[in-house]
């Protein structure tokens, strides 16, 4: 079982580690991360750089793909050569996933269209832009397509996709071992739940800093 | 704000990438991570690379420490070098923190004698060894000590300091940023509710590498 999971420059770093920690758990796992070059990707904030072991065209086989969110998917939405590399690789997956805003990455490569999908809340009605139904659920799945909300939904989507790929028994283990029993003291995960003025600011702050990267997109 | 995120070789990633991703949305956080060396270090199933842009004698002060866990810390609870550093960091600290199996580490150093704390639930019992009182919480804190479960307990300790830290509307938006609104649909998470047979083989499993890199480190 070959997994690789995308990096990138504008990465959110949560956006692929916890599906990785879960992932990589899977009896068998193999697992490669790619990105736009060998070596380092700095996150989305520039304080943390995750190493990619291989460039995307040294991955070009994959049974399950992740691509992850971040403010830098505005760039690659927009770059051929990431989106041909996942046309390519998502021609032999068994499963291609997305966290957050790598579902707009997918969609930007047209796998999407026609289909429903979920990304982070705050951008959710840009998947129209690719022809993608948005839908309001933690982990969506529309044949062999798997997106997740933003950012922490990744854990659960992995989750259910250990269960998919390995079994109840492999996916209550891996639970445990990682001790994946969330208990946040607040509730303002959800746009829906969260107190209005929060999530107006929020939800200013995405959008202004996402118009910007469109702009530098050109 | 300066937040300093320890790492080392044999980390696993989820349990310093969770806290991170909430803390550095603190305003004015200044995040550094530092390793035994500059560069990389890698987790403890070799998959992925997590940078250090610093040394450890490169980052000698922090309003907040957090010292992560994985099989690596075995090696750290004998490391002269290590448990000087922290105990030196610690000494200007505003909140020291561990999750999963860091708490160890900060039990080595001598800085949770007599204090109430957590750590994975499979190594619980070998808080004693360092005079510390194991607690089955998933957030545990004495004094400017706060511990926290395996691995993905982080991110509900970091979601409580956030509050604490900078104010329950700060809070609030970065647990609506990363849309930390948890929803695993199997409920394994807790030895006391995962199927016992579940519980046995993790145990096992843990204990197992464990006392194998006890072995290792002399």
């Amino acid at each position: 079982m070959r997994l690789v999971f995308m990096l990138f420059p504008g990465i959110t770093a949560l956006d692929v580690v916890g599906p990785y920690e879960v992932l990589a758990r899977l009896p068998g796992a193999e697992v490669v991360f790619a990105g736009l070059t060998r070596g380092e990707a700095r996150t989305d904030n520039g304080c943390l750089g995750l190493m990619a072991d291989a460039a995307l065209e040294e991955a070009l086989a994959a049974d399950l793909l992740l691509v992850p969110g971040g403010f830098g998917t505005r760039a690659l939405e927009r770059d051929a050569r990431v989106l041909d590399w996942v046309r390519a690789i998502d021609a032999g997956t068994q499963v291609t996933a997305s966290v957050c805003t790598g579902a707009l990455v997918l969609g930007a490569a047209g796998l999407l269209r026609g289909r429903r999908a979920n990304t982070h809340w705050a951008v959710r009605e840009r998947l129209a832009e690719y022809g993608v139904s948005p839908v309001a659920e933690r982990v969506v799945r529309d044949g062999k397509y798997a997106t997740a909300a933003g950012v922490s939904a990744g854990i659960d989507l992995a989750l259910a996709l250990a269960e998919e790929l390995a079994g109840r028994a492999v996916a209550q283990a891996i639970q445990l071992g990682i001790e994946y029993d969330p208990a946040p003291h607040l509730d303002a995960g959800d746009p829906l739940r969260a107190p209005a003025e929060i999530r107006d600011a929020v939800l200013a702050r995405v959008r202004g800093r996402d118009a910007a990267l469109k702009l530098q997109a050109g």
